[in-house]
């Protein structure tokens, strides 16, 4: 077994008893903070992230981390663990099923396996280096053949914080919408993508994310033969926070799209 | 059993079975027809229709249905059948699960029984006259107890066509976006509504629904101890095609900032 395969074992491991706290914390009372007026974490995140670090240094104890809820561990090992313990905390705190819990494993920029697991409806999205394509709880997937823009389905998602590119989003939501059959909002990025990997839509894009939020989402996305660059067409990285996934068909249509002029 | 009681649990049964024929149908080559430019029909709905149609005349063949994908059956009966055989259509199309099928039985416009159904996660939303409450696969659920529209959740739908109501509407999301926790945009209002009684979102409003879109989801809403009534906050009626639903909390406070002068 390499590597990709192992680390990928027990992440796929770990990340579906991470699901089931999650589910127990659903039924408690728990304590909430505001990061920002509109961006909250809960005791529950916290909590998560903990049970995740905690197998990730016992195991793996020179491993670096990345984790959303607290400062990186800056380890002596080139392999980093990316983690989003509850990404879609706002719809968490609300009781609006719509979570998941995202982690990649990277070694020098390169991602070597990753998995998103929804823990409402237990579906874990999962590939690694080794594995051909995506896999859907074991089975595989890929993104849709649509062809055009017009016959598609969209997803996008809006920063937290009130700014100009929140303001900006709702000019492209819109145009979108008026294209296409339609944009979703639903707003859990990591899932959002593992969906287009799955060929639920046809594409998302966002222009504020984390690399916690779309490092794995992103690799699910190319693995299941989708493609991924920033919204105005250069490379993607997870540590730019501009993304736009597709199933690749439609990707050129949608950068020209979205980089209209007003 | 009272008639409400019967009917409603004829409409379990049935609405149950037709879940099953949708699953069944996404895993086919079906046949697709576009209404309008955005507004498809699947065979599948025509399938499901049918099903629910010949199982109504069968027990009941006095009583009238008013269904989405079919002229309205209009019988001797003062009970009216009100069925939305896959609510959330364009969702179903694309594989992005998130769709219900709806039964509302009405007499003489006063709800009796309603049902909303989501297959693919076997959530069955019920209640009926003698039921206490609103009931997620057969557990007790209310609406939530959020005060305050910038302490909440907000869920909204767009019509279909291309309209004033439909560029109006972009206007009222980003600003009740502004103003809360965020709008999520899923895409069938059946759902949405039956998600507002379970306290999966705080409110949702909608300009151009139909009577099977909302009949049985505003009757959930109300009875899990919520308000319905229109987007101008007049008495909500399934035949009016304007709604706004909400925990009753924030009705006031949502009425206000939806008819702000822009």
């Amino acid at each position: 077994m390499s590597d990709a395969q192992y680390f990928g074992r027990k992440a796929r491991e770990w990340i579906i008893t991470a699901g089931s706290l999650i589910l127990k914390g659903m039924e408690e009372k728990y304590a909430v903070e505001m990061k920002s007026k509109t961006d909250p974490v809960t005791e529950i995140d916290f909590r998560c992230e903990q049970f995740l670090k905690e197998k990730i240094t016992n195991e793996f104890p020179d491993h670096k981390i990345l984790a959303e809820e607290s400062d990186p561990l800056d380890n002596s090992s080139d392999i980093r663990w990316i983690i989003d313990p509850i990404d879609g905390t706002t719809n968490f705190l609300h009781g609006f099923p719509y979570f998941c819990i995202s982690i990649a494993i990277e070694k020098e920029d390169k991602i070597l396996a990753a998995a998103v697991y929804d823990p409402y409806r237990k579906e874990l999205f999962y590939s690694d280096l080794e594995t051909e394509g995506t896999l859907l709880n074991d089975k595989p997937v890929t993104v849709t053949q649509t062809e055009r823009v017009q016959d598609s389905l969209l997803v996008t998602g809006f920063p937290y914080e009130h700014n100009d590119i929140f303001y900006k989003n709702f000019l492209l939501h819109r145009r979108v919408y008026e294209r296409s059959h339609g944009v979703r909002r639903t707003g859990a990025a990591a899932l959002d993508l593992a969906y287009v990997a799955a060929g639920r839509s046809d594409g998302y894009w966002e222009f504020t994310l984390k690399p916690w939020d779309c490092a794995a989402g992103a690799y699910l996305v190319i693995k299941a033969g989708g493609k991924v660059t920033t919204v105005g067409g250069q490379g993607y990285s997870p540590y730019i926070p501009s993304l736009l996934a597709t199933n690749g068909l439609i990707h050129r249509e949608m950068l020209e799209i979205l980089n209209e002029e007003d």
